[in-house]
Formats: structure tokens, C-alpha cells, sequence
């Protein structure tokens, strides 16, 4: 085993292409996930109910079976400023915890907007701006989402609106600062700048926001407009596609490091951080017939994958989005206020869905005061700040790190750090003074 | 020419040793920096004078005349986790300023603590553990400084307490929770637990605080207890001297990318980012006779470099620190309220002085809104959002990239990058609402 404490590829192993977890699942396995259907006729979509929404390139990466989609080379260009991000063994952790285990964790927070959002909005923008696209609307919630793609809009030169959960913009006013700074127009959800929006604020003038309504005000936006487009930065097949290169990065860093993951954790709300780091595992699995494990980890007061069920419901929060099979809480679920925003959202992804259905994966929910003591305990150890979405992968890393303990086995352990914590500090001040629950 | 846009050296890579400038001032110019007095008897300060306040081998670097100095292992390892910091050619900013000249950028920012203070904060860390002590006392301004010592004793289990400028902990409060999430103690100073801070208070009961006073009441702290030890963040040889990692990297990093630069550019306030950059390349200059530029960028508002007289003055409010032969507004000189807390300091450093008197560098001030226009500029091409601090070098780089295009002249510039602005951000948005001059 080589001792390296950090590990980054050469500008040359930046992954060249984007894995298709679709193409594993045909081959091995001859079942795909069930289509999205459309909300009214429930007909499976096709792409022309899609072509308002997103441009040909991202539909088509949306069903394809190619097992590899090349990286446009501009695209690549941009990772290269970024990436590899670094692949760290948490010496220091390991040491705190006095396990046998190994713990390494990749470190998305690395990228510009400081998450692994930064990875899908490059490839997103790249793709509408070939198909002559001016602008693009999308929604964001804790922020991780509007910032990447905010930054990636204006390195590109295109417009970008981002409707912002109105009660995110007014407890995070950082996050609602460097998305301006980036360019991008911020309006705070719901507004009346849409009908979804009037709608909400008919109900009630002083309405907080929900993500659901703000993707509706995104959507009916690039709906009206045929030179504006939508953006969504987790849930759909071609976003959990662009984000394959972590995992990708990790497997060729792991040899380096000389060992093979048994344990891979993600964190997970719509999915994409997770795929990215799981997925290329996954199709190593089915493709090698190894055995790792991946572990979705998610908040034990949004649960939709340990206890939502497995049927067909809309993304949004009033059917203006397709229907997808998923696991789901209901779209009209409220999850509770916590910190991790990224992860308050009332399904899964149809392709990490599909997974656990077929047991290729395994789901796990951990209560938020546990994850938060897990992310004091990383960032006091390994110096960085987790993101609050993040630290329920280091949560349920240090406790299969404590199990190994307990059995006395030298178990690998290997999480996404999906992003930094830098804008959440009133979380984390919220949590030392005893205000969270 | 390399066309690497990123550049990130091997872990065997990483500097084994620290580069100590004196060595070079004594052999190729034969003179020294003036050696800091006594505040009282005005004689050359002593092992003896600094005991109380520095473990005896930071005393020893201090007046060391070796030429390198071993980085202990241990303190080599936890480099390891975050460096050698990458190397990054600006491609995106050179073709929105569409000059000649090849922009490249260190960035410190990628320290656990987000700027290059960090490095120095781990070597003074176990340079006192090694000796016994048991807490280490300091002051921080702009939140920097405290910030990387809190981490640097959490990881190695020494207890820390900062004295943060009250209107800074007020101002920035993320800082401040921040500090406490690693563990420090944080006291708002002017405070009631020190003379110093009792004495500032009993004049103004609500004084904002300044460095000068936060810095009497960290050092009296450390005199009246042999267990705790003082630590300063800039200013004295052997911070700088930690710091000379940064600029031996680069160097490396220059050859990777098969160029040398012309003009290397770092911010300054106590001196530390300017060092740790630029004297790497002075030893060169004196060495091998080349000729690059060194360039310290000061703010207009606090022009110790340009405006200050070279004499000795001292490095507090109040006389608990040796009087040091720098350019100073003096001591007394209290510096306008600007977003770059990191840089509002009386004086420099007497190596930065030293070098500035015998014009082996060069210094320049820039503007505060002339700065932030570079900061957001630097951001929107390259994504990353730097410290207020650090967009002194950028505002610097920027006017340098636009006379080459003047000029036609393919220049080669480098500066550091000396941290990420994530905690500032209210600093960008009072600029961006006009509320700045």
C-alpha cells in the first residue's frame, strides 16, 4: 500500500469521457429504469416534450445506452483548473477514532463554487450554448446549485436566472451575494414574475418558499421563452451522467493508493453526488462481479429512500415536470427546516431509485445532531469545514469506521466530500449553542 | 512552453526545508537587517528578552543564518494533506483582458484555513509542543490568523486563545464561529483579562478595538505565564521564513510549466504572503544575478511601504514588543476601516523593509475600490472569489497584464493568490451596493 496522504491525477488522467450507468444496467443486468411519463397523458416523454426545457445534446445524453460520452474538450479545459480534486486519507480522523479502518475521502468542495454541483453546470452551459441558448433559469435551495451554475454561466457568457427558496435568500444572504456576484439575476421564490409564483403568493403573501415551487417558476420561465432554458442541478439521468467523473478519478486515485474501497458513501438528496462517487463502483460490480458496497446516506427527516415508496410522481410541487419512478415522500411533503438544504427534496433520482430497488445499492437515514457532530469532529481533525449535506457521509464513515473498530477488521472506507461548509456557518453556530434539534 | 493549466507537485515534491533570506543578504550583499531593540533599554533584544513570549528554537530562526531549515517531519506531514498548493495559469482572465502577457496564480486559499497563514501556524504549533507549552495566546484582525492557529492547535491538542478585534468579531461574526468551531477560546479586545485591555477600556468603555491593543493583551498573557506562549501570524523572520515553502513551490512549479516569470506580484500588510513568494526569487536574484521583479502591493489607505519612514518603531500600541527598523506610519497610526483588515498594520516587516531600503524589491499602493474591481473581475473568470486581502496582488497583475498589452510584450506574471474571500463576503456586497469609496 503506498502511504501518499494526498493523492491528484495528472492533467492527462482527467476523465475524458462521461460513464453511462444505463449501459452497465443493459448489458448485465437487461432491465433500465422505467421512463418518465408525462404528467397529463402519462405516455412515456419524448423528446420534443422535453426540447423546451433542455437542448438535444443533454436529451439524448438523457436515454443513451453509449456506454461512453466523450467530454467536450472546452469542458475539459475548464476541469482542468479544478481537477482532479484531491483524494485525501484522513490520517488524522483515523488516528482520533483509533480504528483499524482506512478512511479516504474525495474532496469536491475543491471546485470553484466549492461543491460537486460545479462539474454538471460546466457540462450544462457548454451544451446550451452550442445550441444558441441566451439564458438559463434553474432554482436553488441552500445555494450549492445556483452558485455553480451562476459562476459557469458567466465564464461562458450567458445570462442566468436563479430562483432562489425565498427563506434560504434571507438565511444565507452570503449565498445570495456570491450568486449576484457571479452575475447571475436572483429572485427569491415564489415571486411574481410567474404564475406559479402569484399562485403561491395568492395562498399566502408571506409564503417561505419550497423548492418544488421554485422549480415550477424556473420551468414555466423556459417554457415561455424559446431562447431561455432550464437547468437542474441533480435528479435527471444526464446530471448524475456528468458527475461519474469523481468516481472515475477516485477509482484510478485508489490504485494509486494501492487499495480497493470496501465501503463507498455519498450523501444523498436528488442523487448526484452519490452517482458521482457510486456509480463507477456500481458498474464495476456488475461488469467484474466485485462486491463493494455503496451507501446512500440521507436525513433521517427527509427519508425517501428508507421510507418513501417506489411509484411514479412529478418533480415539482405542481406537475409541471414529468412523472418519474422514484422513491418518494409525496410531492407535496414538507420536509422540516433543516440545515441540510441540498438535501430537502421529496424523491430520489429514477437511476439511484432503480438501484436500490435491484439491492446494487444500500440507503441509510441519520438524525442531524449526529451529523453535525461528525462534521465537528472532521473538521477539527482534517481541518476542512463539511457542507451540512456532507457531513451525513462523514457521519455514517465514522460509523463503519467504529464497527470496523469493534471487529478489529482493516476495512477501506472511501466518502464524497461534496462540498465545504464556508456559507453555513450559522448552522454549525446554530448547533455549538444548543439550537438544533 | 508547458500547456499545463494547472500545476500540483509530487508529495516527494514538497519543500524539506525552509529558506532562510538572511543567509543570502549576509553572503552576496553583506549586510543584515538591523537587529530589534529593547523598548526600554534600546539595546539588541536577546534569547533572554523573547523567552517568555517563543519556544527557543522559533528564537533561534530568528536570527538563524543557515541557509536552509529542516521542516520537521511531522509538521511536513500535515503539509501534506493540503499542499503543494496548485499552480494556476489564468487562461480565462488573460482572454477577457486580451493581453499578451501569461497570468499565473498560486493559490493559498486551498489551506484548510483558507489562506497561507496556515503554514506558519503548524510549524509555531509544534515548535512550542516540542518545548512543553501548553496554550498558545494571539491576536487576529481580520480573522485570518486566528482562524489558522485554532486549527493548528485543535489538530494538535494545544489549547489556543485569540484576541479578536471587537469590531471585526462583530463585523464577521462567521469568523468568529469559525475560530470557536476549532476549539479557541475567543476574547472581543479590547477585554477585561488583561492591564492592556482594562487600560483601552477605562478611556473608551466602548472602544471597536485595533490590532495594536489585541496584540498588547496576547503578548501579556504570554509574559505572565511560563506555560503559554504568544504566536504571531506575519512581521517577524520566522514567519516569514515558514512561509518561503510557498515561493519554493512556485519555482518548481514555473519549470513544470516551462516559463519564468518577470514580475512576481503578493499583497502586504505585516509581510508574510509578500515573503513567503518573493524571496524564494530575491535569493535567486542575488544568487544567479537574475533580474526578476518583486513587487509588495500595500493599500493607499495604510502605505507603510511607500509613504512610511525607515526607522525603528514598535510593533504594538503600547511598547510590550522590541522596537523593529521598518517603514512605519507609526505606531500610533490608526488605519481607516478597510475591507482588507489583513493589511491594516502600521509597519512591515524589517526583512520586507530591509529588502524595500536596499531596492532589491519594490512596493506600490493601490486603491480599495480599484482592488474590489479586480477581486469581482478575477472571480468571474477564473471562479475564485478571493480575500479582500489578496485583491490587492490581483489589482497589481491585472494593471501589469494590460501595459504588456500596451506594449505588445509577452510578459510573464505570477502572484499569490494568498487566500479565498468565502468569509468577506459582506465586504463584496457593500461594494456592490455602492457603499464603498
Amino acid at each position: 500500500m503506498s502511504d501518499l496522504t494526498k493523492i491528484i491525477l495528472a492533467e492527462q488522467d482527467i476523465p475524458h469521457q462521461y460513464q453511462n450507468i444505463n449501459f452497465y444496467l443493459q448489458k448485465f443486468l437487461g432491465e433500465l429504469p422505467p421512463p418518465p411519463l408525462h404528467p397529463v397523458t402519462r405516455e412515456p416523454v419524448g423528446p420534443a416534450d422535453l426540447a423546451p426545457l433542455f437542448p438535444m445534446e443533454l436529451i439524448k445524453q438523457e436515454v443513451s445506452l453509449e456506454q461512453y460520452i466523450p467530454i467536450p474538450e472546452p469542458v475539459r479545459e475548464m476541469y482542468k483548473t479544478y481537477r482532479s480534486t484531491p483524494l485525501i486519507r484522513a490520517r488524522n480522523l483515523e488516528k482520533v477514532l483509533d480504528t483499524p479502518a482506512k478512511i479516504y475521502y474525495k474532496y469536491e468542495g475543491a471546485s470553484p463554487s466549492g461543491s460537486h454541483k460545479f462539474n454538471t453546470a460546466l457540462a450544462q452551459v457548454y451544451y446550451n450554448q452550442q445550441e444558441g441558448v441566451t439564458e438559463l433559469t434553474t432554482e436553488t435551495g441552500a445555494g450549492q446549485w445556483g452558485s455553480a451554475l451562476s459562476i459557469a454561466c458567466q465564464m461562458m457568457g450567458i445570462k442566468c436566472t436563479v430562483y432562489m427558496v425565498k427563506v434560504s435568500a434571507e438565511q444565507k444572504p452570503y449565498r445570495k451575494y456570491l450568486i449576484e456576484m457571479f452575475g447571475a439575476k436572483l429572485i427569491k421564490s415564489p415571486s411574481d414574475t410567474t404564475n406559479a409564483g402569484r399562485t403561491a403568493l395568492a395562498l399566502d403573501a408571506n409564503h417561505l418558499g419550497s423548492l418544488g415551487i421554485a422549480i415550477s417558476e424556473a420551468v414555466e420561465v423556459a417554457f415561455g421563452n424559446p431562447q431561455v432554458k432550464y437547468a437542474l442541478g441533480s435528479v435527471l439521468n444526464h446530471v448524475l451522467l456528468h458527475q461519474t467523473i469523481i468516481g472515475q478519478e477516485v477509482i484510478k486515485q485508489m490504485e494509486i493508493a494501492g487499495v480497493t474501497p470496501d465501503i463507498v458513501i455519498g450523501c444523498h438528496g436528488g442523487g448526484s453526488n452519490f452517482a458521482g462517487i457510486a456509480f463507477p463502483y456500481v458498474a464495476e460490480n456488475l461488469e467484474k462481479g466485485k462486491k463493494v458496497r455503496c451507501i446512500a446516506v440521507e436525513p433521517a427527516s427527509c427519508p425517501s429512500l428508507t421510507e418513501g415508496k417506489y411509484e411514479y410522481d412529478i418533480g415539482d410541487s405542481i406537475g409541471m415536470t414529468p412523472l418519474m419512478k422514484m422513491y418518494t415522500l409525496g410531492h407535496d411533503f414538507v420536509p422540516p427546516g433543516i440545515h441540510a438544504g441540498g438535501l430537502r427534496y421529496h424523491g430520489a433520482s429514477p437511476l439511484v431509485s432503480f438501484l436500490l430497488n435491484k439491492n446494487l445499492i444500500e440507503a441509510r437515514a441519520v438524525e442531524q445532531l449526529s451529523t453535525f457532530e461528525a462534521g465537528i469532529q472532521f473538521a477539527q481533525t482534517e481541518g476542512i469545514i463539511p457542507a451540512p449535506e456532507s457531513t451525513h457521509a462523514i457521519r455514517a464513515a465514522i460509523d463503519e469506521a467504529l464497527v470496523a473498530r469493534e471487529e478489529g477488521r482493516e476495512k477501506v472506507i472511501l466518502f464524497n466530500l461534496s462540498g465545504h461548509g464556508h456559507f453555513d456557518m450559522q448552522a454549525y453556530a446554530d448547533y455549538m449553542g444548543g439550537k438544533l434539534k
